[in-house]
């Protein structure tokens, strides 16, 4: 697992390479939810996502193990591939994408933009795990030296993407000065919510975290297409600083979640998160609309998500004054726009 | 014509009612034009536009001229409206908006949220007019004490509006360090191209001012329906302080620009702008999508104008290194986005 000591180090060795994205203050969401609201804009980040933070992480620790490794190679049908694209290619390494056929022409075009090579494959799970095996071995056989692999694997839930992703977390927490009290964080595919809740917590300990997911599955979501690990659900009771009653509480969060987590991150989430907000697809999409009406930002899903979970005033984010909210990013289809704020 | 003294006083007044907006650098944007590019916000303003800088301005000024004026009226399709609803509802007092048929219900329900009367008309100039005037005359008459008017017309053009429309420019300049050496402002309605130019011209004299248009008319512009003046060809020689061959330079400029201005509005844009740049329909909806998709941000038209402006690397600004871009408004219906970005 991650520790808040990865996370630190991620956000001094990814600064030269990531935005510093702006934190927004909305009278609008203010009104409406009854919290001082801060929107972190990961939308604005380079690649239109949170994910660059942690492919430059990922990236960055690979190198510092051993420079000769040149090749990364990853699943997505997006946002992780760009990330990964653009981190390789910014230590002139290539990003190898695996990108099943449904995913459309925009992504398979901006990860070339950022000189990383695309694969197309089927969507079959099996197909797609197959040609990355292929991938990763062809690339250690043909530029292996020394015995060393050159060539590593991205899986979407790594440890080091966790870190990276952690360090949004650390700048929303010194951009507001410390005054939250809570944090929403899309539940997305898990590793952005841990890799927050990871930061915020160790920055200021008596932070609320929570996880806001739709109760429809993300059509978007990059996740289905890695391997995944189920959650082990004795493993968040292990440690010893937490009593009992912390643990079975902190095991149910990581159970109320849609999406498969991997052992690590489900550790994180059993460890520091405090709860799951649901939505309905409804409010998802209003809003998505309040977001583009009112505060005149391009986001994506996951974000409107998050969003949506302040908007609709739930009970358990009514002790809070002072809200974090994580919009995660902004990749969306221009012409897709209206079609997404309709149900 | 307001001076820099206006727009510092109007900066001081006004900073507790308006958002800082915030800067955002755009390496999509530097890539395609060769210019470091720092995009200013103001679609991220109260109300989704720079206009509410100029209305708040408008009523402190009014208002510290006489407490007792308490009726506001604003011929207005949307933004100017919204913004002088807002402003005169957060000192109590009461905006009314004269709104043509054609304006959609979009703005009439931001306008009524605002705490603003809203008073539909036909489409013809005449009869807003004449509506306009009743509405000023009535509430003299209903209001009058001691003979003080207590309602004023807020002219799109007015000295006190331009004034508060440079309180952008100061804050552009201070939040990039003084580092830029041009600006590029949408034309619009002139009022935001002669305040941003006077206040960054105060703050930097050798910084270059370039106004950006589109060929066609705007079809959301605000200003064919407020009260004109034709541009006073003689009057931009008069400054005893400008070489004839400045003044030559500057009076072309307004006349090269296809909004009518105002005495006052022509002056400073003749004193203070160095150039107008054209783009076409087509390159503003391409620049229009570039920033949904780029940028991850919600502008209008005149936004897009301004960035088109820099994307097709006209010659004018070949020589400059830092370019601050004016993001006017985002005040667009989500559904006509992607219709706004097609020719």
């Amino acid at each position: 697992m991650p520790t808040f000591h990865d996370v630190m180090m991620a956000y001094k060795a990814t600064r030269p390479y990531v935005h510093e994205t702006p934190v927004i203050a909305s009278n609008s969401i203010q009104q409406f939810s009854g919290h001082e609201v801060a929107l972190k804009c990961e939308n604005l980040q380079r690649t239109g996502s949170y994910n660059l933070r942690g492919g430059m992480n990922f990236v960055i620790r690979t190198k510092l193990l051993d420079l000769s490794i040149n090749h990364f190679v990853a699943q997505s049908t997006g946002n992780l591939g760009l990330a990964v694209a653009l981190a390789a290619s910014s230590f002139s390494a290539t990003g190898h994408i695996v990108i099943p056929k449904r995913a459309n022409d925009v992504v398979v075009h901006s990860i070339a933009h950022y000189s990383g090579k695309v694969y197309r494959c089927g969507d079959a799970r099996d197909e797609q795990m197959k040609l990355t095996q292929k991938l990763v071995s062809d690339n250690n056989n043909t530029s292996k030296k020394n015995g060393v692999n050159a060539c590593v694997f991205v899986h979407p839930q790594d440890d080091w993407l966790i870190a990276g992703y952690g360090t949004l977390g650390v700048e929303l927490m010194l951009q507001t000065d410390g005054r939250l009290d809570a944090v929403v964080v899309p539940a997305s595919e898990g590793a952005l919510l841990a890799g927050v809740a990871l930061a915020v917590k160790g920055m200021k300990p008596n932070v609320a975290v929570f996880a806001a997911e739709c109760d429809a599955r993300d059509p978007n979501s990059d996740f289905e297409d890695g391997p995944v690990v189920a959650v082990n659900k004795g493993e968040g009771g292990g440690d010893q600083d937490h009593s009992t009653q912390h643990a079975n509480n902190a095991v149910d969060v990581a159970r109320q979640l849609r999406t498969p987590l991997n052992a690590t991150a489900a550790k994180c989430v059993n460890k520091y998160v405090d709860g799951v907000i649901k939505v309905t697809e409804r409010q998802k999409r209003d809003a998505f609309r309040f977001v583009y009406e009112r505060c005149k930002l391009v986001v994506d899903d996951s974000a409107a998500t998050a969003v949506a979970a302040v908007l609709t005033r739930p009970a358990s984010l009514s002790q809070y004054d002072h809200i974090g909210i994580v919009l995660a990013g902004g990749n969306v289809d221009l012409d897709d726009i209206p079609r997404l704020a309709r149900l």
